[in-house]
């Protein structure tokens, strides 16, 4: 099992607290040693960060978790390599330009013979099981879509596709195209929806507190969806396996247990 | 104009000496302050790192100055933005992936008229000509090839299509795919090979000096290419506008004055 963060936010907003959480499970309170990476969605672009060092002793995760970057859509990853080398072109999030958007993808769980699904135009440069899936997924809009379609289409046509996927094993899925993050739960994943009244909250992987009031407007919405709840003291809801979230400017909007009801 | 850096080497080869010149160039020694890139091939995978902020004054410039990455290809940029504003998504270097292989492409010049160049499936996430420039080369190749060829092929394939985008202005560029990294100048580049008996050479834009000899083997052969020489007491070549490089294990192959010899 890997560890999924993913987040989406009505403005742009620091993911450092929580990130400092996830981090702490590479190596530290957790067993995934195997590298991580972030992505974050700026304007139309995207920054991507990998490094197939542990991030709980990653120079690089040290200055991330000190690096002020504010972004409405978030997708990290910490990795325990069950499929694939520990290497850089296995670290997720993988990233891939379709329509002139960056799309980010990050994945726990193992899926079975998923290779034997054929791609189209968008190809594995790794190893993994994940990396090819996320190629099938892609490959699979493209032949839907002739360019971007609207957040609506996308809703209705992926929860289908990532139930072909879970159909194959585990897949908890974060998906972003720097408008949406869709998270798909195959068997474990949380959600929180953060907004005014903010409160405090304390990360359970490490002593550290923030108060999310000093941080934030109080129009902020902010959705943070992760493998397990990243604070103790705070209300997150645990996702069924098979449901699938879209989240757009913070707000969740539940698209059902996909994969097979809306499969047509 | 934007300075562009790339390295080539036999054995992975540590970039930050190189770097630390160029960083200077962003903004301190040199105008071009609206952001820069980095991206280093490890294995089959490549990490890029993107920052608006200019390098002389970035922190995530300052960590990479002090992260020791080894490489065998390197391609990086500082920017000094004329076309498209200054943001991540106009960052070079731009990144893709083509057959199971991500290409990177920097590139420094202006482009009168290249928008009109018609696409195919790659789109620029961005509005730089230079990124409209990247996503046609590769969509030239993707119709040319129909998997990964020989090196020896896109040798061939390329210096044309390097051609024709330099009829359209200045177009110095740097193109790498993990195998090979093409150099090609329009105006200015310079290039250098270093191999045993390594010596010692000094930064011009900035007092640092490094005993090559300390820090590479006897084996080791590295080419680095730059828009300006970076150093003050090493013999560097100028390349003479039209020309085309291969750089691959440190390596120079000269393609020619490519464009308009090498069309067929």
């Amino acid at each position: 099992m890997c560890e999924l963060l993913g987040m989406s936010a009505n403005v742009p907003t620091d993911i450092r607290f929580s990130f400092a959480g996830l981090a702490r499970r590479g190596g530290a309170t957790g067993p995934h040693a195997d590298g991580w990476g972030i992505a974050f969605y700026e304007g139309r672009g995207c920054r991507a960060f990998h490094d197939p060092e542990p991030s709980a002793r990653s120079d690089l995760a040290r200055l991330l978790r000190a690096y002020p970057i504010a972004s409405r859509i978030v997708v990290a990853h910490v990795r325990r390599a069950n499929r694939g080398r520990v290497s850089t072109e296995n670290t997720h999030p993988f990233v891939r330009e379709l329509w002139g958007r960056p799309w980010t993808f990050a994945h726990n769980g193992q899926l079975k013979g998923v290779k034997r699904l054929a791609l189209g135009r968008f190809r594995p440069i790794g190893t993994t099981d994940s990396e090819h899936a996320f190629c099938w997924l892609l490959g699979e809009l493209d032949a839907r879509f002739s360019a971007l379609p609207a957040s609506s289409r996308l809703d209705a046509a992926l929860p289908p596709l990532f139930g072909r996927l879970a159909e194959l094993g585990v897949f908890n899925a974060l998906l972003g195209d720097g408008r949406t993050l869709w998270a798909h739960c195959g068997k474990r994943l949380s959600v929180i929806t953060r907004r005014a009244p903010f409160g405090r909250a304390t990360l359970l992987d490490e002593d550290l507190e923030v108060d999310f009031a000093a941080e934030t407007g109080p129009d902020d919405v902010v959705s943070v969806v992760a493998t397990r709840p990243l604070t103790r003291d705070e209300t997150w809801r645990e996702l069924v396996p098979g449901e699938t979230l879209a989240l757009r400017d913070g707000e969740i909007r539940d698209l059902g247990r996909g994969g097979v009801v809306l499969r047509r």
